[in-house]
């Protein structure tokens, strides 16, 4: 069976995964980069921009396994964008250009279905107003033999662990306090006991934590 | 000037740094000993039971330094017992027996204030229903030349951080989720841009991180 994994998702020392106030200019709202800045210097990072260089070190170790027998991402309308309710504007087509990173179907989670639209270089957004058992169902199959990444943002990630059909969960402890976003652990009580946990921190200052199912 | 310290706080991955429901039998509430199992392990902790052995590694190293060069504590009331509001028994004296582990003066931060109450080893408690500014005045004038720590719970040192009154922060991030309880890190947007930070995961799983004044 294929598993279900999380990669690179990061978080402050007080939970939040991301900030308040996203906008077309700030995504990730007040948290500005900060959340990521540990991603920015990795060659994995610089890679996905088409650059050259970035380090090679236990960052990029952990960030480049984010891809790694991947076939299907499903993600929350809010990662997607800005936008809330109906969409007012088809022509959104994410934050990541005509050639958008994943390269596999995304399916993107929202209470309001849209036509699916195919990007350059493989990745095809889909739109689902559908549960996480019943999104996992169709990332799976679109998947074939293939892990499904869920891909965030917060509630996302926390509907799924609270559902319990996380196999594989990498989390980044950013040593800063953002006050105020959205919080990832909320309503996860005990989460520790269901896995194996790993924690190492590493040169940039971020704590890297890898839960496993035991 | 001496400096104003705190050392050895555990806090969950969610933040919290005490469970819910303290009680006589739960100093910590529902987080029972998850919070402080890297401790027991360590030389310090024994020496504190005046029991010999444990360990002398990272966790230990950090430990250690709790006692070093203090002079005076400063605790909430939530620290010092499970009574809440006026107080029912005087009897009282904490948690740590007859000759608590403190061997300094210990300032208590009540709504409820009651006769100072000297212990064994050192160790007087004294009870004041002071500002964090008035109660660190009083400890630094019973700590002579030494430093101050301020011993929690968490709405203690959120409070003297929110005032920045702490030159020297050691925070234990442990990896659970405990879900409720007291969260240290609210209200504390941006500390640490005030502090230089330092994190390293110690073989027992823990992240020890230290906040220093630039």
């Amino acid at each position: 069976m294929s598993l279900v994994r999380v990669h690179n998702f990061s978080v402050s020392l007080d939970g939040y995964g991301t900030g308040e106030g996203q906008s077309m200019e700030a995504p990730f709202g007040h948290a500005g980069t900060r959340l990521h800045s540990w991603f920015f210097g990795t060659r994995t990072f610089r890679r996905m921009l088409g650059k050259e260089g970035g380090d090679t070190g236990v960052d990029d170790a952990m960030a480049r396994a984010w891809s790694e027998g991947i076939g299907a991402e499903i993600m929350g309308r809010n990662k997607f964008g800005p936008q809330r309710g109906p969409w007012e504007n088809e022509e959104w087509t994410g934050w990541w250009g005509p050639d958008p990173v994943f390269h596999t179907p995304v399916f993107v989670l929202t209470h309001h279905p849209r036509p699916s639209v195919v990007m350059e270089g493989g990745t095809t957004f889909h739109f689902t107003d559908a549960t996480p058992q019943e999104a996992l169902r169709q990332a799976r199959e679109a998947a074939g033999d293939l892990d499904v990444r869920i891909g965030g943002g917060p509630s996302t990630i926390r509907d799924f662990l609270a559902a319990d059909l996380i196999d594989h969960l990498h989390v980044v402890v950013v040593p800063i306090v953002l006050g105020r976003g959205e919080r990832l652990w909320d309503g996860l009580e005990g989460l520790d006991e269901r896995f194996r946990i790993e924690s190492f921190t590493s040169p940039s200052g971020v704590t890297h934590l890898t839960f496993t199912r035991p």
